[in-house]
């Protein structure tokens, strides 16, 4: 084998993003053991910061050991049991994957579904939360930040269906939101919330933040059986990152390493400033599209700033359009999944990613691939018009 | 937040152990998405090299995204379905962490146990496994290189003994010996293997590599029931290792790309040389420590060359020691575990960190820290002895 150097990319797909600089040295520091007294200092520090991150007071705020996915099963094995109902709200494939993971928890499935590429109507989750009668459901679980459509969901209005049912804990995927959008989990009221490092934090995958409320944590003391995961079980993780230090498993020292430092990176850009910058840099992104005759999947007020799906012009090679992209230029994006495959792109302007050159670098790159390709477009409209919409914010 | 800057260590403990400075060179590496050409690659020269390692043909051989003991929730969550008897061979702490995870799966454990400290009697495993007449156990599970201990179990005596059981699988903990003692998958016919990258790897912890034979993949494609865990269902992770590529979830890239240099190395080093290194570093530390006047906890026919497990002489304060050993010298091992805290240090001799510098440096240490508390050691009897112990092999 060769020594490998990874080509020069920027990232501009679902993920992962491009990582700040700083958060790939501070990676590369040399190892400590992961019961040195610096390295507990370390993981006290993470979850503090990542209190202030998910806006949060709760105790149990940790990051798991392993991707975003894994927080995801995290979530559902420690609060779900066998018979347990839980509904899940779907509209794309991560409400589909967590629908997947309760029925491997036994968990009795209650689907709430809405078409790809669109929310929720509020009124169609409490309806279908009605219809059980006896025993309401244990969990109503929401996907915020659908990356495989880019649609949000707002928490507001979930929050508020599920004040009509008090003894449902609420489950949020923030992998895509947070660090991009507002996620407020003690405003909302969320029990239980898991995300990801390689989106909107600027850090390579390999770690996901959960945080989980006094009910939430209620309802794993009061579990029957031992949860069925045991790498996470957070009866045994929670102690790991708690005062008590018990040895479970080796936490990844330099993802932690990484993890610190781009938390460090959002303390100093102030979560309002950052949400900022990823809306303007979205909406610059879609005033060059739409200049370009193209056209967004979602309606504006659902439309995610991280994650940009846009409509694959009829007569465009999906396959092609991306290869170029990425050959040409370097840039990556990601192409649309199960029922949207071959019918969107999906943009990610998450994290690092989410500047105005990669917006302009982008929009520059996908006219001239378009127009080799026959497609019609006024030279330069989609720069200027992005131009015009950074210049309407200043 | 100020910004972290890792203390100056020698780790010697359990692990993680120190990483090679290529390896984190290479992590430092900027991001590239994870189905990009180029990862693809990266992809498959990981698969390829850890055949070399693992010394197998399987084709599933891959890195789970996520520590070691994730990698031993893979192994039973794939195999095991409720209602499988599973013999495991308990100990240490690791085979008690894998009966533990058999009864999460629903298996039916058979529990074949060795005091603290010592290996198995092949005929006592044998007969715990007669004991099944009707239906033989589905697997027997043993750990190679218990990190508790400092034992290792030789595994050509258990595949004797299961050339009697030939419907039994094999499934071994390789985490402390992989890359520092043969493990030799294909000639001790294992049907189902895992480690982790933060031992004898030289590589921080994050992933966790993983073999399985054809036998394995059978049970695995014969299963009533879905693998109860999403995460490391090997049915869908090996689509996305495998040609088809299916998206599964986000492999951590930045590991990967500390793995491939990890085993970069392996290579460059060469397998039998490094089992010789290892070897000829724990040897000469034991002899240091036998100069000393302490003793071994293990017999020296399963000792570790990874992991050494000294006794603490009668008055010795542990927690002082181990202290002024990382204080004042920068130096970390571990202490004892279970029945075995307070009784032993467990000194890692793995990967980057065994070698002779490091043998001196503790050797040192640990006499100039015993002296201070009275404890009587002819002032460098331990180097002198750890020196004859290299020039003899030299």
């Amino acid at each position: 084998m060769r020594e490998f150097h990874p080509p020069r990319r920027i990232l501009l797909g679902p993920g992962p993003s491009d990582a700040d600089p700083r958060v790939l040295a501070a990676m590369a520091g040399s190892l400590i053991g992961h019961l040195d007294p610096e390295f507990l200092r370390v993981m006290d520090d993470i979850q503090s910061s990542l209190r202030l991150l998910f806006q949060t007071q709760n105790r149990l705020t940790i990051p798991i050991s392993a991707t975003g996915s894994a927080g995801m099963e995290a979530a559902f094995v420690n609060l779900v049991e066998p018979g347990d109902t839980v509904a899940v709200c779907i509209n794309g494939v991560f409400g589909e994957r967590m629908a997947d993971i309760v029925t491997r928890c036994g968990g009795v499935l209650l689907r709430i579904e809405a078409d790809w590429g669109h929310s929720f109507d509020p009124d169609a989750i409490r309806s279908a939360l009605k219809v059980l009668k006896t025993v309401p459901a244990k969990i109503l679980a929401v996907v915020h930040a659908e990356t495989s459509t880019g649609v949000l969901t707002p928490l507001d209005a979930i929050r508020e269906v599920l004040d009509d049912f008090p003894e449902t804990l609420l489950l949020v995927d923030c992998v895509t939101s947070l660090g991009g959008h507002p996620v407020e989990i003690d405003k909302h009221r969320v029990d239980f919330a898991y995300s990801g490092t390689q989106k909107c934090l600027s850090c390579p995958p390999g770690l996901s933040p959960i945080t989980a409320s006094i009910k939430a944590i209620d309802v794993l003391r009061g579990r029957k059986n031992k949860v069925q995961s045991w790498y996470l079980d957070l009866t045994m993780v929670e102690k790991y990152w708690g005062a008590e230090r018990t040895y479970h498993h080796t936490a990844p020292i330099s993802m932690n390493y990484a993890l610190r430092e781009a938390l460090r990176l959002i303390e100093e850009e102030g979560l309002e400033n950052r949400w900022g910058r990823h809306r303007q840099n979205h909406q610059a992104l879609v005033a060059g599209i739409e200049a370009l005759g193209l056209q967004m999947l979602v309606r504006p007020e659902n439309r995610l700033w991280s994650l940009n799906t846009v409509r694959i012009p009829d007569g465009v090679n999906d396959a092609k359009v991306r290869s170029s992209l990425l050959q040409e230029f370097g840039i990556e994006i990601g192409g649309g999944l199960g029922p949207l495959k071959g019918k969107i792109w999906r943009v990610g302007l998450m994290g690092y990613s989410s500047n105005r050159n990669n917006v302009l670098l982008f929009l520059n790159a996908l006219e001239t691939i378009l127009s080799q390709d026959g497609f019609r477009a006024q030279r330069g409209a989609a720069i200027d018009a992005a131009e015009k919409a950074y210049a309407a914010k200043a």
